[in-house]
């Protein structure tokens, strides 16, 4: 009901008298009016007059699967969408539905998240209104020793989505967050669950700190984009951005399980690449720091550095971190 | 309480008087008599005289965790058992208790499960009384694509555990299948939950036919232990015998996850090698047939085979399948 009086109030592009509505819906006035409410209580401004009727003044900066959904054109991501104002976190829910059978494609949205994790368990903030909390359903028919690509391409796509709709000079720090001026804008936490000889699914996590104003103290190597970019930016049009994109990236690792094709688009998009770089490299519970020279990606992923001795050597994510040499990019 | 009176049995070694239990576990005698009641219901025969007392004349072939739990002399394997005589399917259960914190080493067991699952979502037969259906909760240190191996380390384990308790020869058919005259007595299905950059847990499911006298025609490269052998073999001894090697090994390949220092052993074992087989190649759907030779096993458990024009390739398992010239094995 609400989605439909929605759809008719977008549509007319200007006042929609109460009589109108209820003829072409079929339904009573009294219903309308209720769906009214509903809408502004989600943030739509609309107008109401009580001879010209309603009016549509203004779509909220929001990530329900009405507006998510809306002009989508992507073939099957987030054809399906699962959205929670708020929710303990959109991975959680993800596995869920996974676990339960969802679709190849199925997304999940929070537009808050109670208790959002970043990767090896660290907590993520993921407060309303402000940020994009995101989580994507994938079925891959790989071995899970070609998985970890996957969340490289996934950022692949991210940083070309937030380039595309902020205009922002968005960077992939390897292997996948997203900075703008050398603070991160963007996490993923991608999580699967498989046998040996296959994937049953893939969750792919993703946080992004769009509309935030202020970040805690603690946290200083966190931006946004307004924070970068001075202005507020729609979510909506960063989603379904990524989800074009990825899919597309998505649908050619399907074919062949490799960086390949996108390696060129990647190395270009990667701020870790043609510096010095500090490698933190965990060795039996303690950490070591090496310098080096990052000067490539692998089809399979790994960071190619050179050290300062010129031997050469291929580093995987959760092996090592990587540091700036001066900060954390 | 049944279990302390069943301890008391099996140090007696001989008639113990009700009053002699009563006192010593410091309960009345009514308690003992419904404890010996409930032994029986589980098949340990118990003679009771009412001049003497009681007497634990048999254990029963059963592998609760009384039994298991007994004498078992690994470190943290099975060190924590969570039984029950019927279950839907012991991955199920352990990944349940995985995802609920279960420490490293917790192991499921189920007398008779009733949704038992093989690799490839393929059903697998598990009656009662008769067989092994197990699963072990892992939790290695590892990246995902280190994982593959555990699975050829799980079933050399249980090869070894197979030919130390039975005397038969078992062998291995790569990857873990474990057969014994041509025909599978075993089968692993190993499942994990991990993000990129580390292992959550990894559930090693395992089942043994050890008792079974009949299996339905349509299952025709299967056999049991008993059907080999001509004789009953304990379930117990089994499974207390795969435990103890298997943590032997595993704790090597913390350390270093690699077959290295186990791939002398498992290609021992390896019926697969040094023969013609049959490589099924699955592509794009449909699969193609080429025979080649086995000559070995890779430290990343791959198989190395020659093809006839003397090329040589490592394949991995769920890219082919492997089966003899003339038959499964």
């Amino acid at each position: 009901m609400k989605d439909a009086v929605l759809a008719f109030l977008k549509e007319a592009q200007g006042y929609g008298s109460g009589e109108e509505i209820s003829q072409k819906l079929g339904v009573t006035r009294a219903a309308i009016w209720k769906a009214i409410k509903k809408l502004q209580a989600e943030g739509y401004e609309i107008e109401s007059s009580t001879k010209k009727g309603y009016k549509l003044i203004k779509v909220p900066n929001i990530i329900t699967p009405n507006e998510v959904g809306e002009h989508l054109n992507t073939d099957y991501f987030g054809k399906s969408i699962y959205y929670k104002a708020e929710m303990d976190s959109t991975n959680n829910k993800a596995k869920e539905l996974a676990r339960e059978g969802a679709k190849e494609g199925t997304l999940v949205i929070a537009d808050c998240q109670t208790g959002g994790k970043g990767r090896l368990g660290r907590s993520w903030e993921s407060p309303a209104g402000t940020g994009i909390w995101m989580s994507l359903i994938l079925r891959p028919k790989i071995l899970p020793q070609y998985a970890s690509q996957l969340t490289l391409i996934a950022g692949l796509g991210m940083c070309e989505a937030i380039q595309e709709v902020t205009g922002l000079e968005a960077k992939i720090k390897w292997p996948n967050d997203i900075v703008v001026n050398g603070r991160k804008v963007c996490g993923i936490l991608t999580e699967m669950h498989a046998e040996m000889e296959g994937i049953n699914y893939i969750v792919v996590g993703i946080g992004v700190n769009v509309n935030m104003q202020i970040f805690p103290d603690d946290l200083p190597h966190a931006t946004s984009l307004l924070l970068e970019g001075g202005q507020e930016y729609s979510r909506k049009a960063i989603i379904q951005s990524f989800l074009k994109k990825f899919e597309v990236d998505y649908n050619q690792y399907k074919q062949i399980p490799s960086l390949e094709s996108m390696r060129a688009r990647y190395e270009k998009q990667c701020i870790t690449l043609h510096r010095k770089i500090k490698l933190l490299k965990k060795v039996e519970g303690s950490v070591t720091e090496v310098v080096a020279q990052a000067i490539g990606i692998t089809n399979e992923g790994a960071l190619k550095v050179r050290y300062e001795d010129q031997t050469m050597e291929e580093v995987v994510s959760g092996e090592v971190s990587v540091r700036g040499l001066y900060d954390y990019v």
